[in-house]
């Protein structure tokens, strides 16, 4: 390799193209002087982009060839079996050929997290992959997982989203024994389904810092690090609290216009307004991983706009120095629920 | 029955007793001419409460003796089983018994839908009751049902909540045709489970306005009037909800507190921001109907202030003047699901 560390970029998927995602990512090979990538896609939609970058830093990006996109409305598929030339792939496979340590890409996630499983295949122990990503909570941010890979899940796939999970929160953003919880409808032993319960028994004897079950609310409370959920749940939770940000914006919009009292507070306190909205901003916290594969995939929104897609590129720097999939292997080997049907 | 509308209240569940339940119910019988009650519960601890009123409206209080409690606490079957005499069962007992109208509770959701459901019975064609309530969004508020009675539901159980939180939204809230969607991690109708894609099926050919699949984001941004959901998912969702709008209060709180500018800001902005906090306060729209069940039951929160369970009464009132139940009986006798197996 080129040098000590080596992402692939898909700069063709997504809502916003190379017009963004090139840039974004030509700014951290500044700021890492270790950093090279690989920019995939077709060369005459990717090179204009390059033009202000010369020298030493050019030096360290290559621009690999892919003629084909994956569409954000491809059935996954169909992504997977027909465009074997298409960026997402090609960058993929870069990845399976140990070309480079890290792959992020801004497009369709069913058709990425299809290909990433066929090409990479799951870490042994891994019944199947999951998404996670950082949520903003009180204090920091809180990890959950799944958000949507899997809609329903075995107790023990739940058990091995809390070894990811746990992984991810100690690699990625140095927690040192993150504490886990399993979301439910209600902290007693005897809430929630079979599955559940079995994996609550499960989790309290695994080699982890399993705190029990969590409500819909400690998912923002800063009570834990570490959130486990089935991809239903997660999807729909992750969505709300999308929801609930974006009405909280419009109802302080509309309060700041109100009349002329409240314009003028508009007015001086727009600083503050933003700080508040920074904080909740899902772009801070862009680039969700997909764990239980051989391999680091990054999932960056599809709309994401420059700096929270390059926020997407830092967590797969972050995973590659850390050398996540590893040490989730060997978090999971001696776990005892792995005694369990899958 | 000995005026126009007849509530029963149960004034000793919850967490602030009497002394908050008792004044709360008795300001409404001056703005509801046509109202009495019924405070059921021990008289030592409701009478003295009721010193301050005399005359007209003291006349339309009654105080129905109940020696016992529900504990907030109390495992469901065991409240049913052993508490015949708790203010919560008496005061379900008098709305079988025709001797109100509607019945209001801030105790543990658990055994109030239990003793609800043994004592009441379903609506004739209702598998399930489900537990409804108004959640704030975008340009008003959504209803979402269920929060949390049925940790998992069929197809048809799923279109029954359709039409109960349609004759809600109408009823309750005046909507015409209210637009009703079904909670799911995509739009697109290849997603989702079995169960979800039946109940899509079939909710297409009911008499109803339903507009189809919605996400998480969809909850609060007023895109429908009315999302259905399971128990497990409604109530994880309705806490993220609130886990959200805790973080959002401690995050301003902490940013106005940060410098002299925001410290400055944060007293002239007082008004305003009670403003939004108040547009997102639960307790603006507590009072969660128990829907399905041959009666009109209310769920006050248990920690409820004096305004927010003078909601829940004023929702008890509302359903009471529009007979909610009949309604949800109308308008489900004509649904082509009711051939579908339960």
């Amino acid at each position: 390799m080129p040098a000590a560390l080596t992402i692939a970029i898909d700069a063709m998927s997504g809502d916003r193209g190379p017009a963004t995602l090139v840039p974004a990512t030509l700014d951290l090979l500044a700021e890492n002087g270790d950093l090279s990538v690989v920019l995939v896609g077709r060369p005459d939609a990717i090179e204009p982009h390059l033009a202000r970058h010369r020298g030493a830093i050019r030096d360290r990006v290559r621009v690999q060839e892919a003629p084909d996109v994956v569409a954000m409305d491809d059935p996954p598929a169909e992504a997977l079996r027909r465009k074997r030339k298409a960026s997402m792939r090609v960058a993929i496979d870069l990845l399976r050929d140990g070309e480079v340590h890290a792959c992020v890409s801004a497009g369709n996630t069913g058709a990425l997290m299809a290909i990433a499983r066929f090409v990479l295949k799951m870490l042994p122990g891994v019944d199947r992959p999951a998404i996670i990503s950082a949520i903003p909570a009180v204090g920091g941010h809180t990890h959950m997982l799944d958000l949507g890979a899997n809609s329903s899940c075995t107790a023990r796939q739940l058990c091995e989203f809390a070894v990811m999970g746990s992984v991810v929160a100690t690699d990625v953003h140095g927690l040192e024994r993150p504490r886990i919880g399993l979301l439910n409808i209600g902290t007693e032993e005897i809430k929630g389904n079979d599955t559940l319960k079995l994996a609550h028994q499960w989790l309290r004897a695994a080699a982890l810092n399993y705190v029990g079950f969590v409500e819909g609310n400690d998912i923002m409370s800063g009570a834990v690090d570490v959130v486990v959920t089935d991809g239903f749940t997660g999807n729909v939770s992750l969505k709300t609290i999308e929801g609930a940000a974006r009405m909280l914006a419009d109802t302080t919009r509309r309060e700041l216009g109100r009349n002329l009292r409240n314009r003028m507070l508009a007015l001086a306190a727009r600083p503050l307004l933003r700080d508040v909205a920074a904080r909740l901003d899902p772009g801070r916290y862009n680039g969700a991983s997909l764990v239980g594969l051989n391999g680091i995939v990054i999932k960056s929104h599809g709309g994401a706009d420059g700096p929270a897609f390059a926020n997407a590129v830092k967590t797969a720097i972050l995973e590659a120095r850390k050398g996540v999939p590893t040490q989730i292997g060997r978090l999971l080997a001696d776990q005892p629920f792995l005694e369990q049907a899958v």
